[in-house]
């Protein structure tokens, strides 16, 4: 019989983690009994959080167990069913990470909806990413027509999704990303009006301010450090900071220093907000109703990075801090057995 | 005749201002024509954020200019009237600044309330200083029932009124001060919980854990840099931090440096906002009503170092940087004529 790999954590990384990090294991697949289903692992989603909960500090997930599978989102297919409210064949998505089957109850993994668009997207557009970028842009970032949005990790999961909606709100939008691919997409593909790549700038603060001619109104930050601190300098009366993300600090293992903010705030009379997407968790259905419509209207568009393999997985998390992809990267596991 | 003596701003300050900062000055008073008012000043408020205008940067107000006369907050009485608003001996509020005579546009000056209280109380606690409490906390900070508020800059003009309201308001109040002297002051006259002697401890972080054993939910912020750098360390999920002031940067000559905020604030999903009191301009008439309701009702008490001398305004705006004073600070420049 089939037997479940897993990934888990095998020690907390100091600084940037490397293949040492994980380690693979090998278990019986666990029989589903009454009210639970057999999950057999599709995709697997990467993303930078997960960098946090390595390390054993307190935040907003409690941190990965040594020795333990590497939890967080992923899609599967239900090969056993013991719960009324599943059959076999049926596409589930949740938090059973990095496995190839998981045994469920019925109450920790929802069905999605295969049809409004590719399953994968739950784990981007459609999931968390998307309502990361929604709620994290309107609820904080509240962009109003004509204002200038600068998005840091634009080509990201997060931050393509962010500029997209930014525009959809009628701001200018202008993305900071680290490869020419990047940038191309960014102008070509999303129809962003300005995009800097932060890593060919010679003086960041110089391109900024020549890309935002009338300051910034709204900063959606996935990244932290140097860049964020070029965009404070720009920051115009009233501004709001969406703090979605630090992933320039994620793997330091010194203290992160850079420039206070006070003063900033001060003169600017400007916001800088924190969140993480279970903030808005009883909104959910709202951010992914719009989404869904925004996707079927044609004013949203995606990326995917797919890997492939699950041998792949713990370097396809690594490759989030190369900075190489562009949208969600995502491991493709297995396919689903009636495609 | 009476002369009109002034201070001006000799040279702008590198580091911390010293009497070489200033320089004095004597001119004709200007005879008031028609829908003017002469002003003898009677007081002046010295505070934290002029040192700001004294440097020529972009900021929330515009800069002192070179060798002109220091503007700021200050209470005269209306010595010749041309105009119908005013009669001699009504006592008026403006900007008109270190001089001990000012010829003031009609619009420029509003008569003030000599019943409600002292009339040195609409340069503090019934003026700009209240306010800036009122509304710094009560729409930032949020404070509710049962959480924990911690004000730096406690025993200053806007902390001492901030704790006070957060008392009002039913939270837990801890003050952050610099003298013993202060200390006894919040915790015996006005009440805080908790006060600390942030140059007594020899580790502030340890020092507030243990003043704040459920953490901090609203954090108001007049210091800036290690202080606030501690209580940081001690948020609560959806905390809210009211950046009012920094004091501790505004005489640094190097860049003011510290703990990246971004990552606390993403665990935390934290909010910290600036503000100036000028942001609520169009309701300050609810909040001076409503601090001069709690201040009859004898909810809030208020404390005024008052220095004496116009000779006397250049040391006591030096003295703010000292922390010396308690409450809010002014120097009385002359009495009115009817006491």
């Amino acid at each position: 019989m089939d037997k479940n790999k897993q990934i888990l954590l095998a020690k907390r990384p100091k600084g940037t983690p490397d293949k040492d990090t994980f380690k693979f294991a090998v278990k019986d697949i666990i029989k589903p009994r009454s009210g639970e289903v057999l999950i057999r692992t599709l995709y697997v989603s990467v993303d930078p959080y997960m960098r946090g909960r390595m390390i054993d500090a307190p935040s907003y997930v409690a941190p990965f167990e040594l020795n333990k599978v590497i939890d967080g989102g992923a899609i599967g297919e239900v090969v056993t069913s013991e719960s009324s409210h599943f059959s076999e064949g049926d596409i589930v998505i949740g938090g059973f990470g990095w496995q190839t089957y998981y045994t469920a109850k019925e109450d920790e993994v929802r069905k999605i909806d295969k049809d409004i668009a590719p399953i994968s997207t739950h784990l981007g557009i459609l999931g968390m990413t998307g309502l990361t970028a929604y709620f994290g842009l309107l609820e904080i970032g509240k962009p109003k027509e004509g204002e200038t949005v600068v998005v840091s990790g634009a080509a990201g999961a997060v931050g393509s999704v962010v500029g997209q909606i930014a525009k959809i709100k009628g701001a200018k939008v202008v993305g900071i990303a680290g490869t020419d691919e990047k940038i191309k997409y960014l102008k070509e593909e999303l129809h962003f009006d300005e995009a800097i790549n932060y890593k060919k700038t010679e003086d960041i603060k110089h391109d900024l301010a020549k890309a935002c001619p009338d300051g910034v109104d709204v900063y959606f930050d996935n990244v932290g450090g140097d860049i964020s601190d070029a965009v404070f300098t720009l920051l115009n009366k009233f501004a709001r900071v969406s703090v979605c993300g630090a992933i320039s600090s994620y793997n330091l293992e010194k203290q992160d220093v850079g420039p206070r903010v006070q003063t900033v705030l001060i003169k600017k009379s400007a916001l800088m907000q924190g969140f993480t997407v279970g903030d808005y968790s009883e909104r959910f259905n709202e951010g992914a109703t719009k989404l869904a419509q925004w996707l079927n209207e044609g004013k949203l568009s995606y990326e995917e990075t797919m890997k492939e393999g699950f041998e792949n997985i713990p370097d396809a998390f690594l490759d989030l801090f190369r900075g190489n992809n562009i949208g969600k990267l995502l491991v493709k596991v297995a396919e689903p057995s009636n495609e």
